[in-house]
């Protein structure tokens, strides 16, 4: 199928969109799509998941159950795990993982496994966009060899590549999908007309930029951009904190300035999948042109350690009351990577957790949004009744919900290590971060 | 004087207040302070400053002629070189420069200065705030025990101290002194009220703190947020120089995310008199605490090799047209610090100047802010007629002033590195940062 068929197709609303992986980045463009009456068929390895949503049921939380069930009803989105169906669609958009394994170094199995079966199933003139974040190049010098090899078809005649960054904010109650602008990158003209016609009927904004590799640098700006400031303003916390400076009423008071500013707040580490991973890709591919990444390695360094260092404010408050954290019980609030979301990825908690454990510490946790954990060295947890922090020796606040309340721990916890500033006070029995 | 009897004084606005330091704070501040009928006595060093001003000529560009002839004629400021005339005032706000030495450490001597002046003359009953960036605790620890026992008078009792940081902004045409809120930083309660009194008077809205380290941290962490966000741009478009990947284009592209983002631009190195100097006070401090701050010391790595990272980007495109440095004529377009200014301190151009010249390049500079410079090897320069770029081998834009034109810039060069996206479009004769 010639470019300008494929075009046709769109603009008559008959082209078949196939969105392989259907995770927090996937479901909900799959959604998206099929809420604009476009043919979405959703490509998952997970049986499990397949089978929840052909019966309509949801399990991503910034996707609506009731958009779910309607789209699904209407026959308009449906999921599966037979790849060879990637011959029915005109275009793919990719959204599986693309995590660093246990050394910080990219984990590209994804994306590589992608293109194969996209390769192996593809007919001529598919259009296919990668949304995963990765390092710049990415799309033309690795995925491009792949396709080409393994389909043997070639780029600009029979099939389209090009790069367009997703950017979900879990848990961002204004902007999703549909109304957050997106960046898009193709490879050739064609390509860009053809992504524009189709992205633009989900999305209410499409910023198309001049080639894939400057779709790919963008997303890694924006994290990166968030890493180091998080990572600069823990940093100075952990100094204000040997200055008795309150590094919170600093912020507060730094974001009077009327421009040139943007407020960062301290906190027991960087979590989720976005801010500790994305910057990493880029460091790797830099090194391939010998170039070092001083501001990102700092800042991984920083956010390394974090865990270790509120380990130590912990034992640290415990010595004030002449406790050792050996033997202590300790509770924490909150083991989400940020505040009302059910997602305890990278979560710094739970690595702080596993270093008090092997410190001899007794562990618990309560958060309302995630009923069990498994930190990385194994070790399973429920979540506790809110009520034993009387119990404790100290509770530790690690993620600030809503339905915490500073007063309410304060007033019930023999001493209470704050490192959200939840408490908002001074008193004998809390150690702010 | 108690403190009752001072409130009342400023109540009944009978005050005086003493302004020690007459450049780019001071002054716009004793303008302000007098334009609202506040008695302003102005202390510099400087005999031609002060003659200046007793003759109503005003040399600070963001502070208006008239405004300044208005309050000199009316008698509501004067300026004076005899320290001993601090006895006078009931108020005294200091604005030194707090530079740092060649080896990056601050160099207090302007501060401790200023505290023996007022020390030796200084009546019963006054109320001090130091302006000047400085590292945190400096008024505490730095500034009281000089005036306290060089005065042989009791703080809280004799005089009060606090410190509010100024936040001029040199240029800026929205943010002036009145209209940019100031955090404000007492040592005691009676502090405070005198300052909110003082300081409301000329300032639309003053934000007190708890403490003059928490006001110190504030503007350091302001300054030190612009250092590491432009250190880390200019680091990325580094990369992106040898990924083929046009950092500009990347950066607006970043900004169509509706949140989380603020955009920094590379440019050819840290300038002025804050970014580059106030981050390395709370480095210097932070020793003391025995804390190494990472991050600023790798933004402070990266900034201080851009003037060489420069010269080899001036180098390669003089190479690839087949000419050495050596020997090339060079013209640099702008070296002031920021566009549209008057100021040079600093300034990232002058050392790359000094740079190439090292290495036999014939150099020429045109900025219509600056008619003649003087770099940090001693070497004098006068800014040449603009129309010699034709002649020039290459030339170098260090600064994005506003009379430039991109367009005419390129159609009359042979060469142009253009370090300020100026030009900003693709030619095989430009080569971009």
């Amino acid at each position: 199928m010639g470019f300008e068929v494929l075009l046709e197709k769109i603009a008559a609303n008959k082209e078949v969109i196939g969105i392989m992986g259907l995770g927090y980045v996937g479901l909900p463009l799959a959604v998206a799509f099929a809420g604009k009456g476009v043919h979405v068929l959703g490509f998952e390895k997970s049986e499990k998941k397949v089978e929840n949503l052909i019966n309509g049921k949801n399990y991503i939380a910034d996707v609506s159950g009731e958009d779910l069930a309607s789209v699904i009803g209407s026959g308009t989105f449906t999921a599966t795990t037979d790849f060879s169906r990637i011959c029915e669609c005109d275009a793919i958009l990719i959204c599986v993982p693309t995590p660093l394994d246990k050394f910080k170094k990219p984990d590209m199995s994804y994306i590589k496994s992608a293109c194969e079966e996209i390769a192996k199933y593809m007919k001529k003139g598919t259009f296919i966009a990668l949304e995963s974040t990765t390092y710049p190049t990415t799309t033309e010098n690795f995925m491009l060899p792949i396709i080409e090899s393994k389909a043997g078809m070639k780029h600009g005649k029979d099939f389209w590549l090009a790069y367009s960054p997703e950017r979900v904010d879990p848990g961002n109650k204004t902007y999703k999908t549909e109304n957050t602008p997106k960046v898009f990158g193709a490879m050739t003209e064609e390509g860009k007309q053809i992504g524009l016609a189709i992205y633009q009927k989900a999305i209410q904004y499409v910023y198309p930029v001049s080639s894939p590799r400057i779709a790919e640098m963008v997303k890694i700006l924006e994290n990166t951009y968030r890493l180091i400031n998080i990572s600069m303003i823990n940093e100075l916390a952990l100094l204000c904190g040997k200055m008795d400076i309150d590094i919170w009423e600093v912020i507060e008071a730094a974001k009077t300035k009327p421009y040139g500013f943007h407020a960062f707040y301290p906190g027991p580490g960087i979590g989720g999948h976005c801010i500790p991973l994305d910057p990493f890709y880029l460091e790797y591919i830099a090194k391939n042109y010998q170039f070092d990444l001083t501001m990102i390695h700092t800042a991984g360094h920083i956010d390394m350690l974090m865990p270790h260092r509120m380990t130590i404010k912990i034992t640290s408050a415990l010595n004030k009351h002449s406790k050792s954290l050996n033997g202590a019980k300790v509770m924490f609030l909150g083991v989400a990577y940020k505040p009302d979301i059910n997602d305890e990825r990278e979560s710094p908690a739970l690595k702080i957790i596993d270093e008090v454990v092997k410190k001899g510490a007794v562990v618990f946790y309560h958060d309302p949004f995630i009923p069990s954990v498994t930190t990385e060295s194994g070790l399973e947890l429920k979540s506790s009744d809110y009520r034993l922090i009387s119990e404790m020796d100290v509770v530790v606040v690690t993620t600030k919900h809503s339905s915490f309340s500073g007063d309410d721990i304060v007033e019930n916890s023999k001493l209470v290590v704050d490192l959200t500033n939840i408490t908002n006070k001074k008193a004998s029995n809390i150690y702010k971060l």
